[in-house]
C-alpha cells in the first residue's frame, strides 16, 4: 500500500473494530484525537477480507496522508494471549486468523491487536475516568457487553487472554438464547441490543393499541416520539434514537433504559461480589445515556450486592472518553509496545 | 492465659472458623498436620465471646501444651484489608469486632486473620492441587460457597479485602432467598446447604409415597439408604450422610449431587468467562464427594462456557488438602508474616 506523506510526522492510529462499526483516528500523545473515520462492519458471515478492507479504508482516511508510526486494533472478540489472532468473535468473521501479522504486512507498519474492552480500560486509566485507581472493573455496553479488569494496578488478561467476557456470564437459567450459543447471558438483558429489543417490543405493543387485552392505561394516544423517529417501523429504530427519545421525555424509551440499567446493576453486583473493585466504569455506546442508564444500575447494585451495608459500594462512573476509548487505548498500547515502554 | 509447656518447640496453630464448626491443628513447616481439634460453632445469634471461647478451647487442645508461636485464623466471612476485623459474616456473630487483636492479647501470641477461602488457596498453592499454577480460581463449598483468586501468581483480595465472595453472585432472578439478604445467590443452589435441601426434599417426596399424584415411577419401594441413615427424619440428615449414601448407590443422594454439581459448573462458567483462569480448584466439605460432584460440574462448565470450542476449558480439580486446607493456609500466613517473609 503506497502513501504519499503530506506530513513528515508519523502518526499512531487507533482502530475500534466493533460488532456494527469500525472507528479509526490518529491519537496524540496527550490523548487528543484526530478526525474519526467511520465504516460499517460488514457482519459475521462475510469473508474476513471484507472486514479488513473496511479497516484499511478507515485507517487511510484517519491518517489522511501522514505516514503511519503504528496501528492499534481494538477488536470486539477474544484475542489470544500473544496478541496475534482473534480467536473468536461472535459478531466478526475472524476465526483464529493471524490478523495482526497479515495487516502489519499489508499496511507496512507495526500493528498491535488487543481486546476492545482492555483497550478502553487502558485509555480510561491513562486519560479518563479511572485515573489513579488501582482496582477497576470496566464494563463496555455496545452491541453486546465486553469488559476488562485492572487489579492492583495491573490489567488482567487471563491465562488465555480471554478475561473480561462479562457479557456471557449467565444471569437467567434457560434464559434468552445468545449468539454465543449459550442461554440467559447477561448481554441479552443489558446491552445495546437489549435496549433496542426492549424499546421495540414496547413500540410494537403501543402501536398495536387496537388489540384486545393490550397494555391498557399505559398505551399513549398518538404516535410517541420514538415512533415518529423510526417512522412507525421498529426495525428502523437505533440505539441513538432511543437515547435521544429518552432525553426528550419519551416514556417508552425511558422505560427501556430503566430495564436495561437495572440488569446492568445486577450484573455489576455479581462482579463486585467476585472482585471487590474500588471503582466501576461503564463505557461503550450505550453509556452515552449517562445517568439515565447508570442511576438504575446504581440502585440495583446497592440492592443486589452482598453485605452492601457492611462495605463501601463502589461508585459507578461513566467512561470519560466516550465511544473512542477503545481506539485511544489501542493506539496507546501500540505506541508503548513499539517504543519499548511498559506493557500496560 | 497460662500454659505449661511440655515441649520447648513453639507451634503454629491454624484454626478454621466455619459456619457450623471450628477446626484447629498444629501445622508443620512441611504442611503436616497435628491432631485436629473440633468444636461446634455456636451460631450467628450468640455473643461473639461464645465463639471465641470455642476457639480458645480448640487452640488449647490442638497445641496440647506446646507454646504457641502464632495462630492463624481462617474465618468464614469478610475480613477487612488490614486483617484486623471480620467486617461481616453471614454465619458468625462478629460484626466489625477487632477480633485479631483481642484474641492475640487473650492468647499471648501473634494472630493472623484472613478469609477462609483465601487461606485455603494459599495452602493449595503451597502444598496442594494448585502448585505451579499462576492463575487459579478456588471455590470452597462448605455450608455456603466461598472462594479466592490468584491471578498472575498473586492472591487478589480486592480493594476492601472482600474479593472472592462468589457464593453471593446471583444466578436466578428473584430466586431462593439467601441469608445475606439477597435472592437467587449461587450458594442457594450449590453448597452443603443446597445439597441437604435437595436430598431432604427428595426424601420427603419418597417417604410420602401414599400421596395422590406423587412422583409415580420414581418412588422406590421401602426406605432408601438415606432414609435409614437419618431414621426417616430428614432433619437429621447431614452432608456426610448424603455423600456416604451416594457412594453406596442411593439414587436420591446421587440425584442431589447431580443437581448441585450442575449448578456448580454453571457458576464456574461465569467465573471463567470473567477471569479466564488456567485452573479451577473446588474445596470445602462438599468436595469430599470428588467426581460425584465434579463430573456434573465439568459437564455444565463445558456446556455453559462462552466459546468453549475455541478455548482450553480449564480443568476442575478437587482441592488436595481436604477440609483442613483453610487452617493450613492460615498457619502458613501466620508463619510468613511473623517470620517476615512474603505476604502470600
Amino acid at each position: 500500500m503506497s502513501q504519499s506523506p503530506r506530513n513528515g510526522a508519523p502518526v499512531w492510529v487507533g482502530v475500534d473494530v466493533g460488532g456494527t462499526k469500525v472507528l479509526a483516528a490518529v491519537v496524540g500523545e496527550d490523548g487528543s484525537l484526530g478526525r474519526v473515520a467511520r465504516r460499517s462492519t460488514p457482519g459475521r458471515s462475510v469473508e474476513p477480507r471484507q472486514v479488513e478492507d473496511a479497516l484499511t479504508e478507515a485507517v487511510l482516511e484517519a491518517a489522511d496522508g501522514a505516514p503511519l508510526a503504528g496501528v492499534g486494533l481494538a477488536a470486539a472478540g477474544f484475542v489470544d494471549a500473544t496478541g496475534q489472532r482473534v480467536v473468536f468473535a461472535p459478531h466478526l468473521p475472524w476465526r483464529s486468523d493471524p490478523v495482526r501479522d497479515r495487516l502489519s504486512e499489508h499496511w507496512g507498519t507495526p500493528v498491535v491487536l488487543e481486546n476492545d474492552a482492555t483497550c478502553a480500560l487502558v485509555a480510561e486509566a491513562e486519560y479518563g475516568a479511572a485515573r489513579g485507581a488501582r482496582s477497576v472493573v470496566l464494563v463496555t455496553m455496545g452491541t453486546g457487553i465486553g469488559g476488562a479488569l485492572m487489579l492492583d494496578g495491573r490489567v488482567v488478561r487471563g491465562a488465555g487472554g480471554m478475561a473480561g467476557e462479562f457479557g456471557h456470564m449467565q444471569v437467567v437459567p434457560d434464559g434468552a438464547p445468545c449468539e454465543c450459543g449459550g442461554q440467559g447471558c447477561w448481554e441479552q438483558y443489558s446491552s445495546g441490543n437489549a435496549l433496542l429489543r426492549a424499546a421495540r417490543s414496547s413500540l410494537g405493543a403501543s402501536t398495536s393499541s387496537g388489540q384486545a387485552g393490550g397494555l391498557g392505561g399505559s398505551v399513549e394516544p398518538g404516535p410517541t416520539l420514538m415512533e415518529q423517529m423510526c417512522e412507525g417501523n421498529p426495525a428502523r429504530l437505533t440505539g441513538p434514537m432511543v437515547t435521544e427519545a429518552a432525553a426528550q421525555g419519551d416514556l417508552v424509551a425511558r422505560r427501556a433504559f430503566a430495564v436495561v440499567g437495572d440488569w446492568l446493576g445486577v450484573g455489576l453486583a455479581n462482579l463486585v461480589a467476585a472482585l471487590d473493585p474500588e471503582l466501576l466504569v461503564v463505557g461503550g455506546g450505550v453509556s452515552a445515556a449517562g445517568d439515565r442508564l447508570l442511576e438504575p444500575a446504581r440502585q440495583a447494585l446497592s440492592r443486589s450486592l452482598v453485605a452492601a451495608s457492611h462495605r463501601v459500594v463502589p461508585p459507578v462512573l461513566p467512561a470519560a472518553l466516550g465511544p473512542e476509548a477503545g481506539l485511544i487505548g489501542a493506539a496507546v498500547l501500540c505506541r508503548r509496545r513499539v517504543l519499548g515502554g511498559a506493557q500496560e
